[in-house]
């Protein structure tokens, strides 16, 4: 079957940023458009951290541009802040993907803002929720058509397939 | 009933831009979360068009947060395209307002740039559909708790009920 | 001689924009980086009334990229403010660009958006002044390399010199 | 003397950053008023590493906004791209503030995100000098009228002075 999804186990990777004065906006908080660009660094990084940076990627003449996103705010960020953005797959065919993100405020703030890393198998997110969201993805080819990943890039397919 | 939600007609409102080069991302396309910076856009100036500049409300103490957000993106925008913003209201009660917005390429661009104004009832949007999407927001005060506008500013509750 | 500059005549253009909510920060006025988005447009826009669309000289494979900026912000602009950009060039040679902006509050704002256009010779911006600055730049091809301008494009080079 | 400046001694402050996708632009390259950011962001993690978090200056009605910045920018960054920010403080008065940046290529690239702190007395910056340039600040309280910092907080100011 061409595009079949495949569910994936729940393993969330976890990475930190601090929030920019220029993210804020004139209400005092992180203007929303900005939560979209912190969904891409947590999957920029996911990525990174499976073994293939998108920059790589993009070089094998592979785009993964956004088709969809959605996200729910809960509470808003202030500048300075220290966040933790959640990111796991939710699914994955030959041509598609799905992600799932939660922004949440660090509990601890120990001040270590090099940590991130996978979780282990089904460990929850925690820190005090303030965006979730999911983005879809197609991955496309620099003429932007569709391209089937398993094709142009199989290594990373398969390693899709056995996270 | 508190909050019950009036579902409003169909008029939908249009303005005009032209996509900067800062929007623009490696790809060759805009940056997908500048979408959500247009549909503001097109909801300012929307909300302008029925006399109440969102600068003035916020001055009454009255800010409108987005809570949620989802856009589908069908066709690129590239730089130096000219867009056209339309924009209606779902929905509104006391508290909530929810739009709806959709972005696309300008068949016509005829040079025209300060375009715009509200289309007569059951016309529909034209040009080429690029993206879509819904954002649903709600009334707060200066320390972000809910607010009711019919009480607050009981001049737009009024108007959106007139629409 | 190589690359002697021409001083250019004291010729303004003008164009106008709208200050976006996004542009803001939590000091209430518009973060200062944007001021240099602004410049970009107020170019982009003036190179377009002189009849050559930024985006089609760089589909000839020509870019002029930035090498040079400085800005003094003397009042700040607020959201929804209308603000002009005002642009001359003030030298230019076979390789480089060198422009000057200033971005007024505009004095009338009488609700033309599309207002715009070529001072007449000697003629003074007008409006509250916000932030003056130059940008320098210099024609490169994609590779990044140094390219004359009057040898890739002499209909933009002679238009400058007849300017 | 009220505003008499004072030359600073030779430290440099270095933090790390990667470049995001939602910073580049069609060229390929850092959109260049991103560089305005970066330089913010140096600052901000400078004063931070003095023992000042910026924000909570903010909280006691002190503002520090920009009032001339300029840049040269000598080779582009690119997405992922992990660049150092170096930042030192020219000169400070009772109610301004000059700095310096520097913007260079990791030479390592170690994968540390969390590196930084400030150099030994008299160390260069090193590292491929992309982009170096300046801001000057006025310190401001809420209804932006300049303000002694040594009146408002002095023990940023005699922290300062034994810098």
């Amino acid at each position: 079957m061409e595009d079949e999804s495949v569910v994936h186990k729940d393993i969330w990777f976890k990475c930190k940023l601090r929030v920019r004065y220029q993210e804020t906006d004139q209400m005092g908080v992180v203007y929303h458009a900005n939560y979209l660009n912190w969904f891409e660094l947590g999957r920029t990084e996911f990525i990174r951290e499976l073994g293939f940076p998108y920059h790589e990627i993009e070089k094998h003449g592979l785009l993964l541009p956004v088709t969809e996103a959605e996200m729910k705010l809960k509470h808003p960020a202030y500048y300075d802040d220290v966040v933790l953005i959640y990111v796991r797959l939710l699914e994955f065919s030959h041509i598609r993907m799905q992600f799932e993100v939660e922004v949440r405020r660090d509990p601890l703030d120990n001040g270590d803002m090099a940590e991130r890393g996978l979780l282990a198998s089904g460990l929850a997110p925690n820190g005090e929720l303030l965006v979730k969201g999911t983005t879809k993805h197609v991955w496309v080819n620099r003429q932007w058509k569709p391209t089937r990943l398993d094709k142009a890039m199989p290594e990373i397919y398969t390693m899709l397939q056995d996270l």
